[in-house]
C-alpha cells in the first residue's frame, strides 16, 4: 500500500517484478479517492488493488497485494481486508506478511526491522531472523489489518516494519525489510535493484546533509528561525 | 459538474440550449449538499444530476450529463459515476466525453486543452486535433471517475480539460474545450455566445490587471503584505 | 429542528403545545449525534424526531415535526426527510410548511418573513400575506430538504424564514414565522406566549446595547482590540 | 470504553478480574480505528468490543461490556449500542449500568458521582445511595447511548460518573463510582487495588503540584507566558 516512505509499496513491487507475479484478482473500493490516475502513456484509471500470483521454486507459493491507494474511511479498510483475507484462504494461503514502515524521524544506514505477528509461535521464528520484536504501539492501515482479520479468519499474520526516517521514498527499507522477509520464508530474494535505488538516495541524504551542515554553521553566526528537512521523493 | 471555473458546467448547459437537448433522467443523490437552491422564480429544488438527450443531424446522437453539484462523500462519486455509466451504456453510449479544468494559476488569452483518455487508441485522435496529452497527475471528482467507471463497463472515455486560471468563470476554457470536441466528434459546435461571456471576462480582467500593475508601482516606492487576486465570479 | 435561533423549534414547540397535538411517531437516526440528553426531571433519552398530529376547528388537520437535533450527514438527512414526507403523504398530508431562519447579522424590532416554495402557484399566496419572496440562496439542512422532497413526492411545499440577528434565541422571528403562517392556512395562531418571552430577550438586548454604546464611547477615547457581540441563550 | 480518565475502562476491567468474569461475545467493528494493537508479548489484534459473564453470590449475575477503542462514526457507535443490548436483554439482563468520567477540570481527593436514569423510578434508588442527579446536560459516546438504547428496548438503565479532573488515568474517580455501584446492586465489590493506583497517582499530582507552586513564584517574580498543565497517563 502507498504509505511513508512507500517501504511497503516498493517492496511489493518489487517481488512483482522478480517473481513476474501474475495479476488473478482486482479490487475497486467506493473509499478510494474519488479520481484517475493519469500514466505516463497518457491513459486514466481509477485506483485498484491488486492480487498477484507467483510460483516459486524453493518455497510456497505467494500472493502479493498492492494497491494504488489506501481506502480513505474506516469501513473502507475493514471491508478491503476482509475481502483480501476472504480471497487468501480461499485458495490456500497459510500466512500473510505485510510490509510497512516503522518511521524514526531519522536517517539511518542500516535500517533494522521490527515485527508484531499472531499466534505468538510465529514470533520466535521472526525473532531467530534478526526481526526486533514490538512490545507497545499500533499499526494502522491496511498493513496492521490484513493481519488482524487473518487472524481473526483462522491464519497466520505477520506485519514487518522496516526502519525509515518518513522523510524519503525509503529503499533501503524496503530491502530490508525484503531481506528479512526471505531469511522467513527461506527463499532467495535477490534486492540489488533496490540497493541501487538505495544508493541513489543515499547521495541525496548526504548532500542535504552537508548543506545542512553548512547552513549550520553560517547560523551559529548568525541566528535564524527553525527549520525542518523537506520532503523529497 | 460545477467545479473550478465552472469550465465543464458551462460547456455542458451550452450543449444542451444548443442543440435543445430533452432531459431523459435525473438523478438525486443522499450525498447531494442537504439543502435546496432557491431559483430566480422564487421556486426551490432539490440538487440533482440530469441527462439530457439529442440527435444530431452530422453525428451519432448525444447524451449530456450536468448536476448542480456534486456528492460530497467518496461512496457518493462511485454511485452516481456508476448509474450514470449504465444508463447510457444501456442506451447504447460508445464513448463517453468529460468536459474539465486544467488549472494553472495564470491568465492566458489563448488557453489550450489537455486531454487523458482510455484505451490507448483514442488518445491519438485526441492528439491529432490540438489535444495535449497528459503524461501524469489526476483527474479527480466525477470528470475523472466517470471514464474511469466507463473503462471498467467497456466503454470508451476521454476528459478534455480546458485551461485556466482557477480565480474566474472561464467562458474562454469552455469554449476552447467544446471547439476540441467538436473536432474530435466531427460535428460543428456554435460557440459564439461562449465567446461573447469570455470577452466580458476578459475585460474584467484587463481592468483588475491594470489596477495592480499601478497597485504594484505604488508598493515599489511603499512595501506593503502579500496579495493574491481575488475569486471573480 | 433545532437551528440559529431557534426560530423553528420554538414555532413547533408553540403549535404542539397551542394546539394540544398528540405524539402521532417517533424517530430515532443513526446520524443523530451519539449520546443522551439529560432532562431536568434527571431521565436521559437519546435524541430523536417526532410528529405531533392536532384536529383545528376552522382548517384542515396538522400535523407538526419537531426534534432534538439535525442529523450530522448528508446521508442521515436525506433519510430522516424521506421517512418523514412518507408518512406525512400516507396519512393526506397536502401541503408542508417548514420554519426556519434567515440570518442577518443585525437586530431588528420587526422581522420580516421570507419565503420560497414549490410548485410555483404557492408563491402567490405567500406573497398575497406579506412574504417576502426569496429570489436567490439556498436553505440549507432539513428545512430546505423536506420541502425539496415534499416535491419530489407530489406534495406542496413552502418553506417560511423568520428574519434573525442570529445572536439571540429569537422568539420575536419564531412569532412573525407564526404570525404569516396563521395568514396563510386562515387559522388563528396566538402567539401571546412568543410575544412575550420576545419582550424579555429585547430587554437584554437593550441592556447589552447600551453597554456596548458606553464601551464605544470609552474605546473612542482609549483603542482596544476587536470584540464581537456573545452568544445569548 | 476508553475514554476521559479512562474512568469507565479502569472500573470495568476490574470488575471482571475481580470476579473472574468469562467472555460471551466479542463485536468487531467497521468503525473502530482501522489498525492492530501491538500487546506486550509481541502479538498484534484489531481493537474489539467483549461482553464477561460473571456469576454473583449475593446478586444478579453481571454481564461486563468492555472494549478497546470507541466506533469512531455516529452509526458504528448506534450499531454497537444496539448490538449489546439485544444481547443482553436475549440473555435476561433487567438493568443496564455504564460506568463514565464527570470532568470538571479540577482536582479533587474526594470525587462525587453523578447520575442519570431512565425510568424515572430507579433516581430515588441512586439518590438514595448519594449520587448527585443530573438535571441538565448531555453524556456522550457509548456511556450516554447504551442507557437511551437500553430503555428503547424495555430495560432499565444508569449511567454512573465519576468526577475526574480530565487530566490523569484517574483509578479514585473508578473506585468512587464502583463504591456507588456496590451500595445500588448490593453486593460487596472490594475497590483495594484501585485504591493502590489512586494513591499513586495521587502522589505524581501532589509532586506536579508543589512544581507548578514552586514555578508560580518564580512567575510572580519574573512573568511568564501561560502555561497549561501537561497530560499524565
Amino acid at each position: 500500500m502507498p504509505g511513508s516512505g512507500y517501504v511497503g509499496k516498493l517492496g511489493a513491487d518489487h517481488l512483482i517484478d522478480l517473481f513476474k507475479a501474475k495479476k488473478v484478482a482486482e479490487y475497486m473500493c467506493e473509499s478510494f479517492p474519488p479520481q484517475v490516475n493519469v500514466k505516463d502513456d497518457g491513459t486514466a484509471e481509477t485506483p485498484r488493488a491488486e492480487l498477484y500470483f507467483a510460483s516459486l521454486k524453493k518455497s510456497h507459493d505467494i500472493l502479493v497485494f498492492t494497491a494504488d491507494a489506501q481506502p480513505t474511511t474506516s469501513e473502507g479498510e475493514y471491508e478491503l481486508s476482509d475481502a483480501v483475507i476472504n480471497f487468501a484462504k480461499r485458495i490456500g494461503v497459510k500466512t500473510v506478511y505485510t510490509l510497512a514502515a516503522y518511521i524514526t524521524g531519522a536517517f539511518t544506514s542500516t535500517p533494522r526491522v521490527f515485527g508484531s505477528a499472531t499466534p505468538k509461535t510465529i514470533l520466535e521464528s521472526l525473532s531467530s531472523k534478526g526481526v526486533t520484536i514490538m512490545k507497545e504501539g499500533g499499526i494502522s492501515g491496511m498493513n496492521g489489518l490484513l493481519i488482524g482479520i487473518a487472524s481473526l479468519r483462522g491464519l497466520e499474520g505477520a506485519c514487518l516494519l522496516g526502519e525509515t526516517s518518513g522523510y524519503v521514498v525509503d529503499a533501503a527499507a524496503s530491502k530490508s525489510v525484503l531481506d528479512a522477509l526471505s531469511k522467513i520464508i527461506g527463499t532467495p530474494i535477490d534486492t540489488a535493484k533496490l540497493k541501487e535505488k538505495a544508493e541513489e538516495t543515499q547521495k541525496v541524504i548526504s548532500q542535504l546533509q552537508s548543506l545542512s551542515a553548512e547552513q549550520a554553521q553560517e547560523e551559529a553566526q548568525q541566528p535564524r528561525r527553525e527549520q525542518r528537512p523537506g520532503y523529497i521523493s
